[in-house]
This record gives structure tokens, sequence and C-alpha cells, in this order.
């Protein structure tokens, strides 16, 4: 079999790139002696109490492995099995994951609300809440947003806020899935705190593996006695790393030396960049702001399938109006936006637009 | 808060030990570049390529984060929902798994086989596939065996072949919980086709985190047709990782030298030299053969618990008859061993039995 | 305890219906003696065979207690966990079961489809089945048509036909959820045959209880593989009678002597005059064409509130436009129509409009 | 196809029996004009409240289909996901379920527990209530007994008593499976309150079916508590009928009266009948005391093989020993125990012992 394996980044998704330095140094640093298994080991207590202070508050943390779990099982221990979640038509709980939130905790079902940019609009959200809680429907029981969203746009505090209010005005759970969370808070330059419990929200998947680790992802729990069982939860569904110490340690790396935020402002950047030089085409249209790490374009289809042909890895259909989707990452380079930029530029001046 | 990771070896599980050194520069090394997300990777390619090499047969193997989900989605690949899965009574599907079996694989029922020495007797298992079949009782659908098992022993092939051949007489599938499958090749000196496919085994979950990995099991299907759905099983489960490349490059690094098998070799031989010490200790039994990497042993109570108020971790009621399990890893030392067989035999001598 | 049943009827729904006289008749008719459980007896075997006949095929059917496990498990026969099932917007599988679908079978998704006056928009539909099929989106496996509608209208075998031909060009199956099947049947004057399986249904609901019995639906697959496991289902699901010659002999009682449709024919009847004299009164809209047991119409909103004060019983706020649902049932009476319409012409008259 | 009912009764189960007049009397009586649906209905408000009368307190109480979604439903309103439902190794949810309450409560495991005649040992349920509560291991949440047993056999209130204490000594609930709970009363001679919540009991699955109904369970929740959601798992199980004054009716019908205290009471007297007839055959091995309706025999095979022949059904191979369990319903005569008794003893006395 032939073997390569490239050194070289794309705009397909953060989670095409690698690991940060600072994750893997920090796997080999805390690679030391025999350790309890499933948490109770100092790594990974060490871990949670940084998580506390970056969030200025006595939160509850717990590392799992992948997004798909944290935000389900987040979601689920508000739940009972006829309960129901409110998301945006197109959050990632809505269309990317298989249902594993109806899977994973059996009886729920998810709920799609409208909005435009990715976000939630209020008044329909309201709507949702006000409708039946006869016998006979799903009972709305967490509100789920995605920070920055689906569309690379961003809820600032006081969005997070209305929306909560509205929530908890009828007993409802607030759920934030945050597998951009750190471009989230480096885009609207408020503290972890005002993005998350400070606006109202209950539980935060603040989202590792984009953020430049191999794995893994924190569930933080700020209302903390809806995770009393947690842990549970985790093991039953396969989320329990008996080596949690290396989930741990890969978020020490990045969360004791403010990496995770500078990488967040990175990847951001090289949005801005890249969404700026688009701007400059005439014929590329862009529809949302840029507001995160992603920028959504919608380019002539023959530009599409010349960078496609060139090797650039992408997606071509992603979204209302489906556009394309570029996504910078904690490793994009400004030569990589410069280069891609310029094929673009050069295939929509040759005639293909 | 005061935070110390001691660098020091135990005897108390072998998944609290760290990483060999090949799997960092393994994750390392293929940490180049971007790759498509979620499998679709050469690193990935590559590894499954290499497990058919060493199986020596065209199976199907997929990477998934834990033994538990690892156990259940293999388990429930062949079931439907009025199945049943026959282990054995000391099992860890049955045993320690939280109920996850059936809560991965919702309506499945485990039901529990007796037989001495942790391994299933053929004629208690036969008990068991010739019980009613009607519509009121779980079907059983998949017989699973440990191997290692959980109290140290191995079953060799030719014990495989003749409880397979009772399943496959009642069209039950066959599936080996490996989390210590090296150990188990190591201990037979037999080839992983013997222990596996050759024997009847429809799939496998090769355990890689108690081999020196950080986290990763391999799930290897023999009888490719049940795999069908696998992925999606994975996806829907929350065991599909993104940056899979870095599950299979751990695999990578102890599957092409040979490491896989050498450090379970190691710990083999490391348990061994402390079965043979505890040996020459009157007042210390040893109720199994040592044939992996654990030995049990009933140590005066007075001795458990002046060897815990040392520092040594082991687990203490273990298994039937309760006794102390001592697992040793591939990381563990002859010096080690020689201390801790060393304190024992002076706390036996010291009167505290 | 002041105790009270009134003698009344209501146009709230066809289940506030009692029970006709010929299954309360059959019921004690087949109440002689001791039978086999579980649907081991010659009452309901008889009532299979009948069923054949009226659906002129070879058919397997299954009598269990209500349409909520009916569908549920019905849809479900068709599914892996992963998979979905496509339903109107307005389907009593998406509104109105409290996610049964999604419990029933753990992992099942429901995803709505829009279309006007009740019935699926074939292009609408044609582009849910074109979607992903990728690994992360759950996977459409069964269609979902409801007949007649929850809107009161109803799908001719020509529709039924084309939606099942979209269907089928993808490997999707169809499922008529017919709670009021029996009124279709009579409002199209097309045979059970024609509404079903030559029209491409694999599996058929067909309601007993609106149609006059206490409890009762019978699930009918015409594509016999997928009931295969159908009794473990129903054993599973807690709905195996265990006295399932009572469910059956009541099917008996209307089955054999054509009761079914002449009842449907009769509450048909019903709901074409009151269709008919609302459209005598000019404040009255009504939004829907009656092609079933039920009237769908816009009251003046003070109109609603004095019927209601009157001690009539109807729902106010369903389906697209919160009309009022008007239904019609087996013993509904020309004098309770007529009474009923003067009411509300007399209060539309009263200036209340 | 011929059709025959035969007018006969036999020993097989109370469930092969037929409805007792007074079940349909009241299903006429109380088929008058529209009611609402779902239990909003005066003929179930009257039925509940008769039930708070019969065990002397402010129970809540619901009716359902059938056996295996009472139960089922009933343990479950207690458990959360990782919680595991103590009961003996004979009982029903283990035994003849098919995993529905894992099925139902998904992640729910059912423990087995030893004890002779049916019952669980005090210090063996000990044991296990003792047990680990660690993260890997099920939870016990519920101990379930069942009353009278499956090997005809009865709990007498203090019994019951001394259970709930150690149960409830740690944190875990009861649960009463009375199938037969009429006939413990009967043959306990001790009230309803008595041998439920007097003695520690939270909840009770009353039995009509075998009682003389043609459906339905009564799950009465004196740890009202548990019960605020059971309305939503009724409707999402399958378990909500629309017509519920029908399964409300046939519970009128027999309590009212007083007919399910003699309806037990008879069918006790002749299973005891049975018993004292049996007990003069030598051949005739009695391994159970006969405490409720039925009879355990070790028959000689060449009469059992004899009795099939000439037309009696009955179970052959049922509970420890594998004996003949002959059960007498509502509906047996002393005609019929003489017949078949009369039978028993001249095959054992022609030499087929």
């Amino acid at each position: 079999m032939f073997f390569l394996v490239e050194n070289r980044r794309h705009f397909a998704s953060d989670n095409n790139a690698g690991i940060c330095p600072e994750a893997i140094a920090a796997i080999a640093r805390w690679n030391t002696g025999h350790v309890p298994a499933y948490g109770s080991d100092s790594v990974t207590v060490k871990a949670q109490s940084i998580i506390q202070d970056i969030f200025e508050t006595d939160c509850s943390s717990y590392f799992v492995f992948n997004g798909t779990a944290a935000n389900s099982l987040a979601v689920g221990s508000f739940c009972d099995r006829q309960d129901a979640v409110l998301c945006h038509r197109y959050s990632h709980i809505e269309t990317d994951e298989c249902n594993a939130p109806g899977f994973l905790n059996p009886g729920l079902k998810v709920i799609a609300v409208e909005g435009t940019k990715g976000k939630i609009q209020p008044d329909l959200l309201n709507a949702k809440l006000a409708g039946s809680r006869e016998i006979h429907a799903s009972q709305p029981r967490v509100l789920s947003l995605t920070n920055t969203t689906e569309l690379g746009t961003l809820y600032r505090p006081q969005e997070i806020g209305q929306l909560c209010e509205l929530a908890k005005g009828r007993n409802v759970a607030v759920h934030v899935d945050g597998a951009r969370f750190a471009n989230a808070v480096a885009s609207s330059r408020s503290s972890p705190a005002e993005l998350s419990w400070k606006a109202g929200v209950d539980v935060l998947v603040f989202g590792g593996t984009k953020n430049g680790l191999a794995f893994g992802e924190a569930v933080i729990f700020f209302e903390k006695h809806a995770s009393k069982r947690f842990l549970y939860r985790m093991k039953q569904a396969g989320q329990l790393a008996s080596k949690l110490r290396f989930l741990a340690a890969q978020w020490l790396g990045i969360l004791e030396n403010g990496r995770w935020i500078s990488y967040a402002e990175h990847a951001n950047a090289m949005a801005r960049r890249l969404n700026d030089l688009l701007r400059t085409i005439p014929s590329v249209e862009i529809p949302f702001p840029c507001e995160g790490n992603a920028v959504f374009a919608h380019l002539p289809e023959p530009v599409v399938t010349g960078l496609h042909r060139m090797g650039w890895r992408f997606y071509s259909d992603v979204g209302p109006g489906g556009g394309s989707r570029l996504m910078c990452s904690w490793d994009t380079t400004p030569e990589d936006v410069d280069q891609f930029g310029a094929d673009i530029r050069r295939l929509c001046n040759d005639g293909y637009a």
C-alpha cells in the first residue's frame, strides 16, 4: 500500500488539525508512575481546579472523550425520559449526531427552533416554551445554544442572557455546546464567566479537540446539583477513561499558560484575514458575519470544483443557502490563508466565475 | 493545593500505569498537517492493515475510546433487543460496567454462567444454551469470553474452540473481551489467529490501554457482516473520534515493532516472578494459577493492612474467595516486584500473620 | 364524592366514545372455557384469518393494546438504531406521542416533512430522502403516512402510490398510521387492499379503538419479513396481552359483519352533515376539505367560549391556523349534529361573532 | 378452517381463564355517552377512590394494560439509569419478561437473589444490599417481591416487614409484583394494607387479569412522590389507554362488591382441594406448601404424558426441581378439580408410575 501523510493544512474542519505541542508535552510531563484510574488522580484534580479559576466559580467539571457524548450527557443530566431539548435548526445535536442525544438519553426528543445566522430567535423560542405541556407532548427541559454557532457567528453575553431569561421563566435549564467556546471568548472579548454562568448558563461543554487537543471535552456544571450522577452516566455510556489523567493532562497543557485563548485568537484572526481577503473578490458573497474561526462564502461552482482539483479540502454545501464553509485552526498560518485566498482569486478571475 | 505526582508503580491495576514511550512517539510522529476526520485518514487505514497482518486474515477493525464501549458495542453488533449475552459470573461486562451492555444495547440482557477459575464450564454453558427460546425469555445470541480472564487465568485455543462449538451449534456468536489479549497471546504461545478466529471467535476486543496506550481499544470483526453498521453505532454512542488518527497512531506505535507482545511478555514475567516469590511464603495462599499478568493471593488481613499503610496500592477483595489481586504492567520492574515481595515477606514474618 | 356519568355525546374525539354493542357481544361470545394465552388461541387465529380475507392477501397481523405502541413498534420493525422515520409535521407520532417512537425504538429519530392539508408534499419528501446519508445523520428508513390525516383529509390510492414510489426508490419502507383507516376506506370508496399494499404500503396500523372497540389496534404487515421478531417486541414492550383472545374477539365483532366499514361510513356521514351545516353560517370558515370523520372550522372566539359554556366538548386550537376540530364517531347521531349545529348558528347569529 | 372453542377449564394458568361476569357487566354498565379520554373521566376517578378505601390510605393508582408494563414501569419509577432491582431468582421480572424491565427502563439491571420456596432469604438480600456502591456497579434501588410467589407460596406481613427493613436501611424502595395479590390477601387473612404499605411496601402492582378481568393491572403508589411522572411514562411506553374508563370499569366490577377477594378465596380453595387430593397419592410429591392458587407436584413422567394425552393442559417443568405447576382460577370448579385429581390418581395407579 502506498502510504503518505502530507504535511499540509486545509480549511475543511478544525478537527482535521493535529495536536498542539503543549498538549503532547503535557501528556509526556504527567506520564510518571502509577496513579489511580477513573479520575481519582491529582492531574485530573488540578485540571478541575484550574477550570474553577478560569471560570471564577465553584463549578464541577468532567473530562469525556468527545463532543457527541459531552453534549448528549450534559443535556441529559437535566432531563427525564419524557423531556425535550430545544436547539437551533442548524445545531450539531439536531443535524450531525446521528440522534446521539436521543440514544444516550432514551426517550429524549430534540426540537428545532428557527433563527437567522445560526442563532435562536427569542420570540420563536418563546412560542416553543409556551407550547403545550400536556401528557402527549415531550416536555421542554433544556435550551441548548452553540457558541460560536455552526454558522460562525457569536452569541454575546447579553444575547445569551436574554434567551436564558426566557428559558428560566419556564423552568428550562440552559446548555452551551462550546465545541468552539474558546473562539467565542476570544471573539467576544468577554470573560469565560460572562459567556456562561453569569449569563445564566447551567452547563457548558468546553471543547478541547478543536482547540488543539487530541481528544477530550470538558463538561462544566455551574448548576452542580444536576451533576450528581454524572460519573455514573459517564461510566455507563463508555465515557469514563481509565487513564483519565491523559485527558486532564492535555487540558493542563493549554489552560495553565493561556494557550487555549491565544490559539483561539489566532484561529479567529486567520478567519478574519481570509474573510477580508474574500471580500475584495467581486464574485464571492459572504452570507454571515465572521465572528469566530469560520468563514462562509458563496463561491462560483466552477471555482469550488477548481479548488478541489487543486487539492484544497473544504465543505461546499453547508448551512442555509448551501455555501462553502472555510474553517481556520490553531495551526493555520497566514501563508496558508494567503495561498488559499490567492488560488480563489485566480480561479475567480480566470473566468471560472 | 498541595500537588504531587509520585513516580512510583503499584500493583492495583494495569490501567494505573502510564503510556509506553512508543505510543507517545507515534502520536508525535503522525501529528503532521491536516487529515480527514473520523477514520478516513491514512494512519487509521495503515493500523487496520497491520492488524490484518497480525491476525493473518481479512478482518474489519475499529478503534474506540475505551473497553466499556468496545465490549458493549461489539456484543451488540450481533443482537436485536430481545437477545442475551452469556458470560462468566466474574466477567467485567457482568460485574463492572454499570450495565453498559444493557444501556448501549437497549433491551439486551447479560446472563451469567458459572465455572471455576474464571472460566466458563462447558456443560453449564450448554444448559443455558439449551434453555427455553420461547417468547418470554431473552434469547441467547452471544457468548462472551474474557482472555486472559478476570482471575488471571488463560483460555487456550482448544478450550475456546470447545466453547465456540457449543455456541455455534445454537446459532450463538462468540465475542472475546481481550482487555488483556496481548497477555493471553504471550502466555499461551499461540498466535493471535489461533486464539481468535481459528478457534471460532467472531469478534475480538483487543485492549490497548492495559497494553501501554493512553486510550483506545481495537474492535476486530472476523465475522465482517456483523460490522456493517458499526461506524453508525460508534457515532451514535459517542465513540467515533474526530481526530481518530491519534488512536490509530498509538496502535502503530506498538504493533509495527512487536512491542504489543513484548510488553505483555514482560508483564506476565513480572507476575510469574511475584507468584514464585509469594509461593515461598507459608502464610500466603495462591488460589488460581498465574497465567497472565495477575497474581491472586490470600494474604493475612494484618498484612494487607500493613502493606496499605506502607503506601502500596492493590485491591484486596476480588473474585470468589475475596483475595488480593496483584496486577503487573508493561512498566513494572523486577525491582518493584522484589521490593513488594520483600515487604510482604517481612510483614508475614513479623507476626502479622 | 358526587358521581355522574352523563349519557351524552360530544365532538372532542372519537376516542371519547364508548364501545359498539357488537364488540361487547363478541367479548361475551368468546368468553368460554380456558384457552392458551398470548395469542395461541383460535379466536386470535380466526381474527387474523378474516383480516387476510379483507385485505385479499397473505399478511401477518398482530393485536396490540393501543395506537402509541402499535405505530411505534410498527415503524421500528424496519429500523436499526441509527435510522429515521419521515412523517408529516402534524402527524401524531411527531406531535402527540411524547416521543414514544424514539423511546420504544431507542436511537430512532422522527423527522418532520411539510405539506398542506396534513398531507406530505412529494417534492419536499424527495428532498429529505435525497439528503445526506453520511455517518453523522440519522438514516431515513421509514415513511409514515396517516390516513385519514390529522387534519381530516384523505390520501387516495394514487397519492399513496406516488409517495411509496419515491420512498421505495431510496430503500425506504412505508407505514400507514390508520387510527382512522376505516374512515379512509369509507371515504375513498377504495378497497382496503388498494389503500395499503397495492399502493406500496409495507405495514398498516388498523385502528380499532376509534372504530368502536374498547382497546386494540391491529398491526398488519404486508412485508412479512419485517415482522419476524414482532412477537418479541410486543412482549418486551408490554404489549403482548395474556388474554389476547379478548382483543381479537372485539375485532371479530366488527369485521365479520362489516360493521367496521358501516360505522366508519356513518361517522363520515355525520361529519359531512356537520360540514354542510357549518358552510351555511357566514362567520364560520372551513379550512380543510371534509374527507373523513373530522370537521375543522374557524369559529369566532366568543362562539367557542359560548359552546364550551353550554357544555359542548371539542378542541379549539388544533393544527395549522389553530381552528376547532370537531370529531364525529360511530355513535354520533344526526340529532347530535343538528343540535350542535343549531347551537353554533344561534351563537353566531346572537352577535357573538 | 375448522374452528372450535372448547368450553373447558384447565390447570395451565390463571391467565387462560376467561372474564368474570361482573367485569363484563361493568364494561356495559359504564358504556354510556362520551367521556374524556386518558383517565380524566369519573369512572377512573371512582375506581381510584375505591382503591384508597380498600387500602385504607391516600395512595395514587394507575391502570395499565398488562403486568409486564405494570411491574417494569413501577420499579423504574424509583430508578435512574445506573440503578438495579433486586428480586428472587425465580421472579417473573427476572425470568419471564424478555428483559422488559431493562428495556422499558433503559440502563436498569435486574439482579437475582436466592432463597428457597420462591422467597428471598434475608441474609442473602443483605449481602447484595451491602455490596459495592462504587462507580462500576449497578446501584441497588428497588427490592421487588412477588406475592403470592411464582412457586405458590406466601409472604406474610412480618416477612415483608423484615425484608423492607433491610431495604430501607440502604435507601432501597420496595415493590410488590401482585399479579396474584388477591390470592395473597385471601391466603394470609391479612388486610391489603397489612400486606403492603403497613409492612413498608412503596408500590404495589395489583393484578386484575388473573383475578378475572380481561386486561388491566393497577399500579398503586403508597410513596406518592415516586409517581409524579408516572402518567408521562405510561404515555411514552404505550400504556395510557385512551378509553381508560373500560379498564377502570372492570375494576369497579370486582372491587365494589368484594368479588376480587371472594374469587381469590375460591381459587385458593380449589388449589387446596387439589393439593389435599394429590397428597393422598403415594407417587406424587408436593415440594412447596400450597399457600395460594397454585399446586406444585412432582408427577411421574408417564403420568404427565398420559394427562397431556387426555387433553389436560398444564406446565410440567417449572421452577427449581422442575415439577408440574397446577394453577386454579376464579372459574375453576370443584368438579374440575375432582375430575383432574381422579385422572391423576388413575394414571398413577395404572402402573404409569
